[in-house]
């Protein structure tokens, strides 16, 4: 069951936001929905956005900026929120970096956590009800994401390259195994064997691989951004890039940061790389 | 005293949050500054924005998208905030419509008010301020504004096209004497004696005048805006220019309605208009 919230013209096309009963999550669960003026006519594809850390299923779409290039591109933009809402678990709500806002997109297995923490399997959930929903082309999706959000898309698509073809990422949590944002989700959310971590660590997934994406990845990464040293670990992703033989186009940009300034600052070009890929 | 808040790079020039002691409302107040790539070399023009009820110096900044196209155009954007903070004034924060968030860019002349509630002069003092302290050209100002913000952007150029030679809104509160929103507003700051609210009236101010700005007026208003009817009254302000013999670009857009959807979309639009005023 699909409701629609709220909906807004847009770029000629239309913004909604929607609320549906999620069976993976066991809860309601709210995502945003950019539809481009092509989509009137015929299927369209679609990017799905995951955002990071406290974010929600509004903050791409009202602070990146990015409906005017999906305008123009005839690209869709579907953006889940960031975690349950509502699920009681004790303590979700005491940390910023875990808990509510801070699912890290993994399917947990910690008994506390797992009945309701399975946004891993709700992304799938997600990308199913919508391309039976709207008119989105089921075989032209690709992801992208931010901080969290970034681990997110990477190990989405790493883990499902024939569902996700395309995939670029803005400031990523790319080695979440070995940074304290990582340590303290996946000790929580799996449990201390670090086996069940490597399926969700994008640097040890790409580590496995071999050109898993032929048309490259695109990551963008801020060398003013405050989580840099001890967060990110880019070097980690690319090192394990060309373990794969995988093309990567790491851009590092002096002075940007890690917030959604710099996150509209380069959408265009993520835009324009999915658009390539998508079309090709 | 001007304090640095926060500075963030965008679009390879700098978003930056400042706080500052005012002196014509007596309390400390904050705005924002968007200087593009361009500013680093010489004095550029400056657009200053007025947001609408409950929003603050932040709004505009994260939510429209206009650095991109001012990056471009070498123009400074400058946002202060809505309303006082802190005066403390006796139900200040219980409308959202009235008080805190919801200046409307006048001196409020009713005592209980008169002391902080005085943005329309605070708006002079932050022109004066920003011109010393940044490099802004100071006969290269113009202004816009949203909603309540369209309505000071209207307000603010009619009483002083000497300081602000090129103007534009956003679904603007037109000729508030006439709307639930207005008399409430004007009601309260102002009292009982009309001939007050005229000088806060862009319609009646407008009728007054000849042609003040030559370049023309750009308003944007979406047909799907749910506050038009009651509040807004365009075209009170439509015919007043014809009575100014003002030109006026009143765009009517099916299915818009007043949020930042609607903003984003036209934004581009704006900048370039001002650019083409200021630079002429």
């Amino acid at each position: 069951m699909l409701e629609i919230i709220s909906e807004h013209a847009c770029f000629g096309g239309i913004q909604r936001f929607y609320r549906h009963d999620s069976s993976q999550i066991g809860l309601d669960m709210r995502f945003s929905v950019f539809l481009p003026p092509q989509a009137a006519h015929a299927p369209v594809p679609a990017l799905f956005y995951l955002a990071g850390l406290t974010c929600t299923e509004e903050t791409f779409m009202i602070k990146a900026g990015a409906q005017r290039v999906a305008a123009e591109l005839g690209l869709a933009l579907v953006a889940p929120d960031t975690s349950p809402r509502g699920a009681k678990v004790d303590g979700e709500s005491e940390s910023w970096d875990f808990g509510v806002g801070a699912s890290f997109y993994l399917d947990a297995t910690e008994p506390k956590w797992a009945r309701h923490y399975r946004m891993y399997s709700y992304i799938h959930e997600l990308r199913q009800l919508v391309v039976r929903a709207l008119p989105l082309d089921a075989r032209r999706l690709g992801i992208f994401g931010h901080s969290m959000g970034g681990h997110g898309a990477l190990t989405m698509a790493l883990k499902r390259p024939d569902m996700f073809s395309s995939v670029s990422a803005f400031a990523p949590i790319a080695a979440p195994s070995r940074c304290p944002w990582g340590i303290k989700a996946f000790s929580g959310y799996l449990g201390a064997d670090k086996a069940a971590w490597a399926e969700y660590d994008a640097s040890l997934l790409m580590a496995q691989a071999h050109t898993p994406f032929p048309n490259g990845i695109l990551i963008d990464q801020g060398l003013g951004d405050k989580f840099l040293a001890e967060q990110l670990y880019p070097e980690a992703f690319e090192a394990a890039c060309k373990t794969a033989a995988q093309p990567l186009a790491l851009r590092r940009h002096a002075g940007y940061d890690h917030g959604y300034y710099f996150i509209q600052t380069f959408v265009e070009d993520h835009l324009r790389f999915h658009a390539r890929n998508l079309t090709a």
